[in-house]
């Protein structure tokens, strides 16, 4: 029996769509289906609470039309989890955010965490501590650290991005204590590559969210609807 | 030197309009000037974070404009505080939340908070508990009880309002011992008659985000830009 | 590819292996296979940290042969986590706890989490709680609640257990505001059949821990081996 | 109609009186009047539990008699909040701490705090993480720092205060990631200025009480009875 | 050689002192020596700050003294810790507070903790939570409980006293789910008695605070005078 | 009357048993008398959860026959407290552990409690952290640090045991800002020279298991049955 997922990319940029699935080809189960809905108005990258404001609209009208249109599941990729908890309210069907996929991913594997994200924006970290402290993790936190190149950058930049990726970590490691790292973004797509670098746990936030909703749909749970009533 | 404050109501309906000048008239200081900016498309009232995910991008457009158009300070009148942190990354004039408000006033006044709200939907009282913990006064919540009617009730259905509010006040301080009542939403407009029945304080959130803000004018204060930074 | 998990029930009664097995194939990716072992020597049942001492020697030498025995995985069946973190430090392959398993997926779908466990003795609240404090979980739990059975029983008892579980679990919404449940034993295997009469997620541990096993398997990830380092 | 608030000064030295009520007149309300009362018998200045000891039965004599000499309110204006709960068990009137006010002012403007102290006394900083941990805010605490000046010093060595002020609210923000401060003395006086230098809030604690007191008096709110009732 | 310790009654009432040195006498190690200092002037019963503040200057002195006089270390009897932080700061000698040896005893007992106190006044409870919460065990706390006496009433209804406390008790035990008991007043003197009733482990906070200066005294350790300077 | 205490080391070198009791000769009440049990069989030393588990079964069986043995208390010197919650629920004698112990005791003494152990394993900070939040004195943590050298190099290597804790203890206090330390390891024996080094308190673990005991014999105390109860 074939499980469909929506992915829904909170923004308007398409340029993370092949790569996305390209790399969940190798993860996902062989009966999962993935569908990557990009919004067609909004941010191009989600970096702070204005950046997921602008997009909360476009990718909760995606959400609320999934479960007719068939899907099993929803997928909120970006890291800043924009809209989750009113996505939860409207669906019956599961619905994970990247970063509470990430966060309880990692807490199962060591005992201090260390995020990695992008320097788009200062408020990036202030909205990582708010979903850190809201999912519960806040004491398993050993810091929140940034690369020097934007979502955007990314896509584009894989080299850049895998050099100060390994600079961070290590410091996360050394300094901060972290025994496991997570990707901050789900648009870096480079998990593997760095935990063969370093030997501790890597969890990339899109390849946890997709993986935890097929567990869910595997047991047939799904969000909890007296935390999350119909509206 | 006049201090110009706008305020969000984040709902399609004026009908809070009237009862809110009247009520903030007899609590604003003297040169405080308050605006009501009801927004033109979404909910009716906002009891969930679906509701608030509906109303964001009305909201957050009157309160990105509010600087240009003047204004000194922002109060964002909803108890679920929509989209204020969106709002203090893109403004630099103070912008509050009426929850938030009434939490930090509610805080100073006593040790245990009890917080009685709508029961338009079981949602709110989760979206309450967020935004409790998110402010950090989880260690002080008593409880977070129920009236047996809807936000748009409030403005029309007084006498059972009160007649509600009495009982549930009188619960929270006998079998959960709280020694402070907030008012989880700022359209019941009737903490000064309950206050005077139970004889505990009883915080209203549209009026303590107002006098947050004046104190905040007053004192050359606003939110830290380190904190929320510009996006 | 197929992937070995072996099942290490830290008890000397064959008495769950075969309903265990039926369960789990219900649950399990097509290519996981599963290898349950039973202790030789021990307790019959494991409710407090007495029993747990008297398996954990055995439950060691399982796990610790496992990685020679081509395992790729090890789950800790028993709710109580019986010697996990010595056999996360002997072991290179994930190692993961049916209670640690649980606790890390309800905390994905609900806000306030009830275990039902059996009636067996006394110390197995106490124990229970120092689990989930030790896993993060504490401001999550809204009770632990008891059925008048004990684990052997749950096996061969299945109307009374039924029953009890309703009752409690109708209890644990009304009374300790739980949204989600978990079965506190590995042995009761009814989540879905009690899912059904109440409506809110209830989490098997057992199925649960094999699942996790099989997405970090998947995602190429286990414990961090800084955090559990070899002896 | 006019507010009255006796600021309780609980030291000996008349030091402070002068550049305290020059400073509160720029920011109090126009119907607010100050009475400020040095405690004939005490400590010359505040740092640690030991001098608070020593003040305390004068503040508390000062504050028994507020309410009969028509005051509206009591400011405790030391950092260390002398007697704080002694005041508000004898008395109906508002009674507001320095310490506790400019936490609470200071917790709705950024999410990490820096306090920084005189360092008259090593046990200063022990006392005020007690505060800050009595009235909550233990997790939004970056730092607490020093000056090399003792109080008495801040009231004639203003420019060795600035100085000295400038490198530790810079150094709180670089190395503690504080994006608020707060002054640790009623005694500094020179908030306005900090701020225009480091561009995030610098709450000053007198004129925070000062400030609240006025808002609750305005909102009819006092501290609560039960929680301190009469003794 | 002899161990000298002065402790301080913080009350002047000095019907405590015989039944405290009698019951002292039961359980000192023989080459204790106790000296009861019941103060000239103050609250003949400490229930609240208030009386606290009241009493703290003369308990102050009695302690300020006690180096010079030759005592090895100083008990504060009082439950409520009257001016402990003042007189670590002002002598090297171990300084304890009845409340703090109480709760770090009972901590090594069990896992929830009920204090029952008595029905002087309502802000006893606040207090006490006050100092639960400040020496760190307000996770372990099960609740506070009142017996409907006054503490000068402890001395002498000791029928009355005991019915009540074994009421609170089986209250405490069963619907606060507590595993140890603190008596929340060192004037009650009947541990053993209601340990004997109850089967579960009763703390005298007088008893504690004499038997773990001696540990103390013993292992020549004392407060840290990093934490509480000289003033 | 004699008060007979079984020590339990959970290893199987005797290397530690002569002085220990030369130490505890030293501290110990005169009627206490006290017997080092050494297990036959198992690791030789306790440097994380394996060795603890390997060690465990030995150090029940020690503690399981200790009531009929005629011992009055258990003492769990291990500063893992390996097996501790078994042995108290079997056990009705009171049961201590070393690391219970000391963290209770530096609890009493200062606000901020350094760790200084072993460097045989990088299991064993994890491990301890375990304890420290399980006996609830995470928030007085300021750090764990090691010396260089291994638990069963501690008997042998004093000069080197030495200078190497002065060196961690002095950057506990500057670096992490400890106000109290605590040896992480029973068989260190020096806490008396490094606290007249540093001048803050220094809690030997063994001696502190043991004088705590003489205080639960003294007081008619023990493990709460409640909490633990016989399996």
């Amino acid at each position: 029996m074939v499980f469909k997922i929506k992915q829904i990319n909170p923004v308007c940029s398409e340029i993370w769509e092949k790569p996305n699935l390209e790399l969940l080809q190798k993860f996902k189960n062989p009966d999962t289906e993935i569908y990557i809905s990009t919004i067609k108005e909004g941010p191009e990258e989600i970096s702070c609470a204005y950046d997921g404001a602008k997009a909360i609209n476009y990718a909760l009208e995606e959400a609320e039309k999934a479960q007719s249109e068939g899907f099993n599941a929803v997928a909120m990729s970006c890291f800043l989890d924009v809209g989750l908890d009113a996505m939860r309210e409207i669906l019956d069907i599961p619905v994970v955010g990247a970063c509470q996929a990430a966060l309880h991913l990692a807490s199962l594997l060591g005992t201090k965490i260390s995020i990695i994200t992008s320097n788009k924006n200062g408020g990036t970290i202030r909205a990582i501590e708010d979903l850190v402290n809201k999912y519960g993790f806040k004491s398993k936190l050993a810091s929140i650290r940034k690369v020097n190149l934007t979502p955007l950058q990314f896509a584009v930049e894989k080299q850049k991005l895998k050099k100060e990726l390994l600079v961070e970590a290590k410091k996360a490691i050394r300094e901060d204590k972290a025994d496991v790292i997570i990707l901050g973004c789900s648009g870096m797509n480079v998990a593997p590559w760095l935990q063969e670098q370093i030997n501790i746990p890597v969890v990339d936030p899109l390849i946890a969210v997709i993986k935890i909703l097929e567990v869910l749909g595997k047991m047939h749970l799904s969000h909890s609807k007296l935390a999350y009533p119909k509206p």
